[in-house]
């Protein structure tokens, strides 16, 4: 059996648990893989972290071009993150012949489509199944677990951060600011959040998602993106009141014009089991044709449930480093000739039901307009509420979710209504998803 | 790109679905595996059927033997089921060099260790996805997806017909035995119910979950196995009030002492994802060391589903049969010198909270009683209900949750409050999982 040898580039969290459960597990690691699988060179600035670490059973540098330069290394395992020295020690690994595993969702959303061809000039594997869902095995599910299917649509909550923080206004009834302190405080937000709770960091994974269910390449430019950042707690209790919970959701669907691409606070029926994922846990719902609706479920975050993606594509590289370039998984699933440059929808092509919540001064006559208005542009009405005013508020909320409608006419119906002079300010609107067969 | 030739054995409701999903979806298919595959021979026994399926499109007969003995056949996918003559049919095609995809979750677990052997002698593969969860890709994810992980439990809803009429009972308050006759009815029960409704099927799935999960050898003969015939509706619905649902789940566990392998039906805290899978669908829970627990969902019958899996399996194979045998997956995810004879524990051996139901006729005299046979066995009680007699009884029902405690200790616990006087009839025993962290 021969032995893998590992380098690793950033000893941070997921690197550290990566390190722990090779070496926890490596009995068992070597057990499925057939080879042992050991990390034999560390990279990292932080020299003394890593010494801490590996508590002397490795060789660290804190050069990384040393280690991605290194002959006696087989794969390379990046997680440093970002896009500029990732992305070039990433190439070079690749130009010196050796596999890659990285959990760099940004790097491949942005990259993917130059480095995958570099890999596939020079023969070797790039895996990601730590990109996306933490150590949900999403990708391996989507590019072979469901290979039979034509895949229709995919919508996940694949940002614990953002998710944790719609539980906690959920559950506590607070406001997004403050729990985003809270989450800060706990260590489930970062001190810039802006990737998290902006939809950034959910659309990178998205990007990669699409590419591998229908078969495209990476046109993150194109994803449409909306964070929770504006999100008023309010807005969550009415959509319970209505059967409905609310979350952050990346969707992509094929649609006959092209693939829509998007991340937003989506409205869910609280009987779907994805809109009962609580707190910073990640869930994946993919509708294939054969297959129906499937779900994924699980840590999305965090030192071993990363570590437990990376190794895994570390058993894979292990057993399939010998093989022809053939008897492997392309990197999107499909083989090369096969990925079909789809068009990405831009949002006011995009087709969704929506709750929208208008303030309005003087109900019964604002009603008529309002619903008129939605009647004109053929927008059906699926329910409708009003709230009492506020104790010493004039203005009632009036919360309507509409049948399904392309986006752009409902922006044309929302002007119309925000031009009404009894609606005071802007319509809050919420798309809302089925999600069912 | 070499054409896959795929002989199918048997074209009912699975056959039908795999054969149609692979003319439907075949561009998408090759796309992926890199070769068409195709079935380019049918067996059944029904000629008139396959005729109508295929449509003219296959060689047709009813003769199995001369599809496994075609040199012309790369892949022989069985879909009989049973372990008479589809165990024969599955080595002789093994024999002849021929790989394998089969459904058949009993032919796996009663015989999958010879089989195994005799697929490892001649170097073939044996897929095996559609056996368990449908199209759930829960073996690919276990075998290859959590590779890092040491698994410490699995715990599944993997039988759709027995989830039906346990949702049944509880939706709508009706008994077992009226539920089975709406499901027999519906198409969701068979005419004999009795491999689902006594846990057979269900246990066949977790024999295979467990062999992969713990890579241990099949020992179907010492799972245990306990269906939902004896659940009264009244128990659904106590238990439902304490915060729970009652699932038939198919649990196993690797404890010091060796596995816990068992089949029963089982009260869920409601608030885990794993409570709320309704109707006939399938979800199996894994608990990796690094991982932490993991949700896979989806359908776990029907045409397409299980088609779903049976073609991914022909994906793997396709890209796989080439290479030499060290790059594929082995059959039970560790090597086969890896897999180690665990112990399966007795039942009475197994740890378990429980559900008990008493019906007593003198209550306060009673209960003093009951919880000193408990207390006096180191059984803590975590919670406690006495429900009213009905209208015109005299007798009322006590229902109590306890904590973790050897089943044998329970056992004798249970005898004991048996042996009361104002204890009527059998005590009503149900085993209780948190599938927590």
């Amino acid at each position: 059996m021969k032995q893998i040898n590992v380098g690793l580039l950033g000893i941070g969290t997921v690197g550290g648990g990566t390190f722990n459960v090779l070496m926890r597990n490596q009995q068992e690691i070597a057990g499925r893989a057939g080879h042992p699988i050991v990390i034999t060179r560390v990279a990292d600035r932080n020299l003394e972290l890593a010494r801490q670490v590996t508590a002397g059973q490795v060789t660290l540098t804190d050069d990384a071009f040393s280690v991605v330069n290194d002959p006696d290394i087989d794969v390379v395992v990046e997680l440093i993150g970002g896009y500029g020295i990732a992305k070039e020690l990433v190439l070079t690994a690749i130009r010196n012949g050796k596999h890659v595993v990285t959990a760099n969702k940004a790097l491949i959303a942005l990259h993917g489509n130059e480095i995958f061809a570099a890999a596939r000039e020079q023969g070797v594997i790039v895996a990601f199944e730590a990109a996306v869902a933490g150590g949900i095995p999403i990708i391996k599910a989507l590019r072979e677990g469901l290979a039979a299917n034509r895949i229709e649509w995919i919508a996940g909550i694949i940002n614990g951060t953002t998710n944790f923080i719609l539980t906690e206004m959920r559950e506590k009834g607070l406001a997004f600011a403050d729990v985003l302190g809270e989450a800060q405080r706990l260590g489930y937000a970062e001190a810039d959040p802006t990737f998290d709770v902006e939809g950034i960091d959910a659309a990178h994974k998205l990007m990669i998602l699409a590419a591998i269910g229908f078969g495209m390449p990476m046109k993150f430019d194109q994803a449409y993106t909306e964070g929770i950042t504006r999100l008023e707690s309010k807005d969550i209790r009415y959509a319970e009141e209505l059967g409905y919970r609310v979350k952050l959701l990346g969707i992509t669907k094929r649609c006959e014009a092209g693939v829509e691409l998007r991340v937003h606070p989506t409205l869910i029926p609280e009987k779907r089991l994805v809109a009962n994922v609580n707190g910073a846990m990640n869930a994946v719902l993919v509708k294939g044709d054969a297959v129906g609706p499937t779900l994924y479920y699980g840590a999305g975050a965090g030192a071993e449930p990363t570590a437990s993606a990376v190794i895994a594509d570390l058993v894979d590289v292990a057993r399939m480093m010998t093989t022809e370039v053939a008897a492997r998984v392309p990197y999107l699933g499909f083989q090369s000739g096969q990925i079909v440059d789809l068009a990405v929808l831009s949002i006011s092509e995009i087709s969704s039901a929506y709750y929208l919540r208008l303030r309005v001064s003087d109900k019964p006559g604002v009603l008529a307009e309002v619903t008129r208005i939605l009647g004109d542009r053929a927008i059906s009405i699926d329910a409708m509420m009003q709230k009492e005013p506020a104790e010493g508020e004039d203005q009632a909320d009036i919360v309507i979710l509409t049948h399904t409608t392309v986006e752009k006419n409902m922006d044309m119906a929302i002007a119309a209504i925000e031009a009404l002079s009894a609606i005071e300010g802007k319509v809050t609107r919420i798309r809302m998803e089925e999600l069912g067969r």
